[in-house]
């Protein structure tokens, strides 16, 4: 049996959000002290947890041991793993087996995996009984920087992603960092693209600190806990200041737009392209737009490709397998995503490393003929 | 063609929560008026009407041109009448109607119909696009003086009714009164226990009021306008006083324990019981139980008895048609609506006319036997 770690190398984020205030934890043994964490700061002693097929195998048995011993009776709902996930199906049975382990508006649904099972959780959490408690123990990078913080739930529509869903607020989170030593390379690097992202937003400092020591966040260690730790940081600033995205939350779209765009061309064929790695491209073009539309200067863009391919990111569209759309197509799903308003767009453009911002008159014709030159 | 009614006939109930405060307009040809009231209030200029199979043929016409005159595209969407609508399989249908009317943010679902239709359409207004605007056209009774005040949504799920939904509040509630000149008598019947069930919460001369004017209610007109807004405004003060139902808004509830293990006992079938039918005997039996238990006169059961039936509501269970389980099942029911904690039950309570209270120490030995007595 492993040693459970010290509390000590355990880093806290508090998100302060009146009475939907939550911590989030981060840092090693997580999974095995999480029975503990809930039954101090928790009142329910009734769970179901959620998780999907890969991360089951692999952590179900420790986290449901470890509610055990705290008291905390659990239901197993194990999902398949994937985006596909995100579907009214599978929100159907979630709810279906939340109600079933008669889980009360004071116990709570415990998301065990990535961002696909945090969204979908998080989303039936929020509508069982108008709302119980929700915890998240995200395992994936990606999901501890970025998807399981900040209240946002939901599945997708034939419409679009994300198109359903509510607002609710974990109330505590867990990010065991021990964990991502099992998620496969390539959805680290995914899950560092957003890392990097909370550096290019407005913090020229930590960007800087990555290019510095990013091998050490790969390897793990305080490193990796002081990376996750800044990110969940910066992300609760943003929340915090425009809970249900009104205004500033829009900056952490920065390199969202373009990416969905290439998520959109590749129909999500995760073979070719991860969420990740479109915010990765995605940033690259974002500040390459920033310096034609002379805002940032073409340094910075270099600067940004250098390190996230130094990392093993994609940068290029000509990075993704397969032959990608016309411009012309990349662009209508871009209109799609922000709706035009005669002939203008918002984006997230950039003065500079870590000097992004919200514009939302930039010509749509720019754009086109950007995407254009990009493609060719 | 009809003449618009001047906008003077028409009460006006505010709602204060806030950010999440609105308006409820009661009075007739407000159907006629909507576009108008909508277009003054709201920004969007898109809607998609949610109405039933019963309501479409009377007044989607009128409302979609009401709304049309005002510069409001609409998209209709036309589910099957009955609370079995309140499913999972009609939501998806609503939210797919709802994204592919391109509703966004500041745009608004509108709810024409009963309460089926107003729990339905504004849990899709809650959940697509994590929350558009909501407009409610509530058609019945009971939906004007009570589902379509106070933001909960939701449908059923196979384990109860309402186990699934949002706290959602409407941005607008317009209650013409014309509209229930179409609605059954029955239903009309049934509406008016929720009327009757706020004068016996805490307004006394509310209830005597009634008892001295219901046939005028009934008939239509200022009196009628007055039972509505009177009702209005007492559900908006529970409402306002706590919002998300931790505590007085418990008081809503009153006969509606009993109520509701009757329209279990009879399988939800409508044709034995409806709702307000049940929440009248239920309201009965919560009076003559508080005399049981020393708490109130049973003269008070008695003149509650007398004026409910009086109206041709049913008071006592051997009302209903066709055999009712025994008292035990009924216990059953209650104990699963209810949740015994060491042998104590949550119920509303009375000490009288107007003096309702929420009691949490109920015996359920004192019920079980006070069914048997009543059952037999
Ligand atoms: N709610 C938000 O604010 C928000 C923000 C960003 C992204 N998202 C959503 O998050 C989702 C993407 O999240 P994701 O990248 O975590 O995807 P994911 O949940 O699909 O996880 C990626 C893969 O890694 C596996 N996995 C997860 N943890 C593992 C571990 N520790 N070891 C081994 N395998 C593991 C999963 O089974 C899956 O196959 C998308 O649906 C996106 O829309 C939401
Ligand atoms: N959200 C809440 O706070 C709340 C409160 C109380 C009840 N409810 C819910 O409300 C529902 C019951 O509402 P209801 O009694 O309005 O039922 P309903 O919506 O089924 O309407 C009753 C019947 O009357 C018909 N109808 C409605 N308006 C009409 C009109 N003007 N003319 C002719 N026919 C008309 C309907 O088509 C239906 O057949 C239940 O599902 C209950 O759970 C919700
Ligand atoms: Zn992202
Ligand atoms: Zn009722």
């Amino acid at each position: 049996m492993n040693a459970i770690p010290s509390a000590s190398a355990i880093r806290t984020v508090h998100v302060p959000l009146g009475e939907r205030a939550y911590d989030i934890l981060i840092g090693p043994g997580l999974i095995a002290r999480a029975g503990a964490e809930i039954a101090t700061r928790l009142k329910g002693r009734k769970a179901a947890v959620i998780t999907d097929e890969n991360v089951a195998p692999l952590y179900l048995k420790a986290l449901v041991a470890s509610l055990d011993e705290a008291g905390i009776a659990s239901a197993e709902v194990v999902l398949p793993a994937g985006e596909k996930t995100k579907s009214f199906e599978h929100l159907i049975t979630a709810c279906d087996k939340v109600l079933e382990a008669r889980v009360e508006r004071n116990d709570y649904v415990i998301a065990l995996g990535g961002g696909v099972i945090g969204d979908l959780s998080g989303f039936a959490a929020g509508i069982v009984r108008r709302g119980v408690r929700f915890v998240q123990v995200p395992t994936s990078l990606l999901s501890q920087v970025d998807s399981s913080v900040g209240g946002k739930t939901g599945i997708n529509s034939r419409h679009g992603k994300n198109l359903i869903g509510v607002f609710h607020q974990p109330d505590l989170v867990l990010a065991d960092t021990d964990v991502l030593n099992s998620l496969s390379a390539r959805e680290f690097r995914a899950g560092y693209a957003e890392v990097a992202k909370y550096g290019l937003i407005d913090k020229p400092d930590f960007f800087a600190w990555l290019e510095a020591n990013w091998k050490a966040v790969f390897t793990g260690g305080s490193a990796r806990i002081e990376a996750i730790a800044a990110s969940c940081q910066a992300k609760a600033d943003v929340v915090v200041a425009d809970e249900r995205e009104n205004g500033q939350r829009a900056l952490l779209n920065l390199g969202h737009t373009f990416g969905h765009a290439l998520e959109a061309a590749t129909a999500y064929d995760s073979s070719r392209l991860v969420h990740g790695e479109g915010v990765s491209i995605g940033m690259v073009l974002a500040h390459e737009f920033s310096a034609r539309m002379n805002l940032a200067s073409p340094d910075d863009a270099r600067r940004v490709e250098r390190h996230l391919k130094e990392v093993g990111l994609p940068t290029r569209m000509s990075d993704i397998p397969g032959d990608l759309p016309p411009a012309e197509t990349l662009m209508d799903a871009i209109a799609q995503d922000k709706k035009v308003k005669s002939g203008k767009l918002t984006f997230i453009l950039t003065r500079g490393v870590g000097q992004s911002f919200v514009a939302d008159d930039v010509p749509a014709s720019e754009v086109i003929s950007f995407l254009r030159e990009k493609h060719a």
